[in-house]
């Protein structure tokens, strides 16, 4: 059984804690926020808390708050000895400032408030300065998914950049798509298994030989029609991205 | 019954044959392709040929082959008081020229050569010049997918267009995920069950409020780090993305 702190109530946190809460072998010891009423409905389950001179004892302390507080968030600990981790992705571990030793939890995947999460399938990207801590992660990310990682520093930065992409970007271009359709009154949800496929589509493929479209066959009648329809702004993005695709396939 | 015939060999061409064979209500009464050893393997479930002055009498003549081959194509066509549709998503009906009834049979999906294809969920954007043609394809369309739509030659222009964005320019920014996994030799499969989430996400909520990430928060220390760790042409597109992100959430 291993013991859990959670410090923390944001939606990282909150899907953390719900996840071990559920998991066998795990019990959720207690959970922080500076203000706990954002907890209180955890109350009948586990120990909560607005005071860090309070903390219970646990085999592992999990921070799981805004990126750019976790450094002055873990100077203030008092856990000589203890395992001490973050679930940031861009954050490096050694941020984490005290005397006790050092992890990073890291689900990586897009958590959205009220959207319910399937951990198991959820890749988990550990990390710790101690091979103790690294069993300790090992055992604890096992326990809620199927795909755990060891990722350092330094790799997990890149994921992060890589992610930037893959997500935030892709997720921009659906907007525009979106916009598109809506300014000519075709219903966006057309394209839905569409977007799908391509997103699955390269888990069977690379995505170099997935590609596909005008700007892969250099098909320039077609890039011209298809500028001519669209606002300054979308074809400034139209014109990058084929240019790349272009220089990619040539 | 419905009985047709597919002009055409290529990817699209495959699967849709491979779907109305399979279908009940239809009948698929002839493949032509200008090369017949393309098709010879249709042999023992239909008719094959390679001349188009032998075409069989059907309901339905599906054109099925490059986009700017379909205009010279039908002029070759001698089917006065049939009906004659494409199945391309940038051209217009219109371009169809001959003395028969027009129309498009468009399946709105990412077809490989390879890959197996359910039809049962592709929208099949479908529009005629008539509507004995429209009726005819209303029940074809239904006989192969369950999402059916009327879409004319300009809506269906624009969701061409719209599908370059959610498609090939997607896929691309996987594609530079991909590379940056690969130059630091982090597994890109840890970004599967982001990027599918990615796209599933926008069938919940809309593009914008799914949207995340330092360029939404407008996080600029963030950005500046990360930009640091790109090649030229990957900032091109981090930088441009990330300003088109930040106009739309100011």
């Amino acid at each position: 059984m291993i013991s859990v702190v959670i410090l923390g109530s944001g939606n990282v946190a909150t899907h953390l804690t719900r996840a071990f809460l559920k998991a066998r072998d795990v019990k959720v010891v207690q959970v922080y926020s500076r203000n706990a009423e954002n907890i209180n409905y955890l109350k009948k389950k586990t120990l909560i808390t607005d005071d860090l001179e309070n903390l219970k004892n646990a085999d592992i302390y999990i921070i799981s708050i805004t990126d750019d507080a976790i450094e002055e968030f873990s100077k203030g600990l008092e856990l000589k000895g203890k395992l001490v981790v973050h679930t940031s992705g861009s954050v490096n571990m050694n941020v984490l400032n005290g005397d006790f030793d050092k992890g990073v939890f890291y689900p990586l995947q897009t958590f959205s408030k009220g959207t319910k999460v399937k951990f198991k399938k959820i890749p988990i990207c550990i990390e710790s300065n101690t091979k103790n801590g690294e069993v300790i992660l090992e055992k604890l990310a096992s326990s809620i998914s199927k795909k755990v990682y060891q990722i350092d520093s330094k790799q997990r930065e890149k994921l992060h950049l890589s992610a930037v992409f893959v997500n935030n970007f892709a997720n921009h271009l659906y907007q525009i798509g979106n916009e598109i359709c809506k300014e000519n009154k075709v219903p966006f949800e057309v394209l839905y298994p569409l977007i799908k496929e391509t997103a699955n589509k390269i888990t069977k493929l690379s995505p170099k030989d997935a590609q596909t479209g005008p700007a892969k066959r250099n098909d320039i009648k077609v890039m011209e029609k298809q500028l001519l329809q669209l606002s300054y702004h979308q074809k400034e993005i139209y014109k990058l991205l084929s240019a790349s695709i272009l220089k990619t396939h040539k």
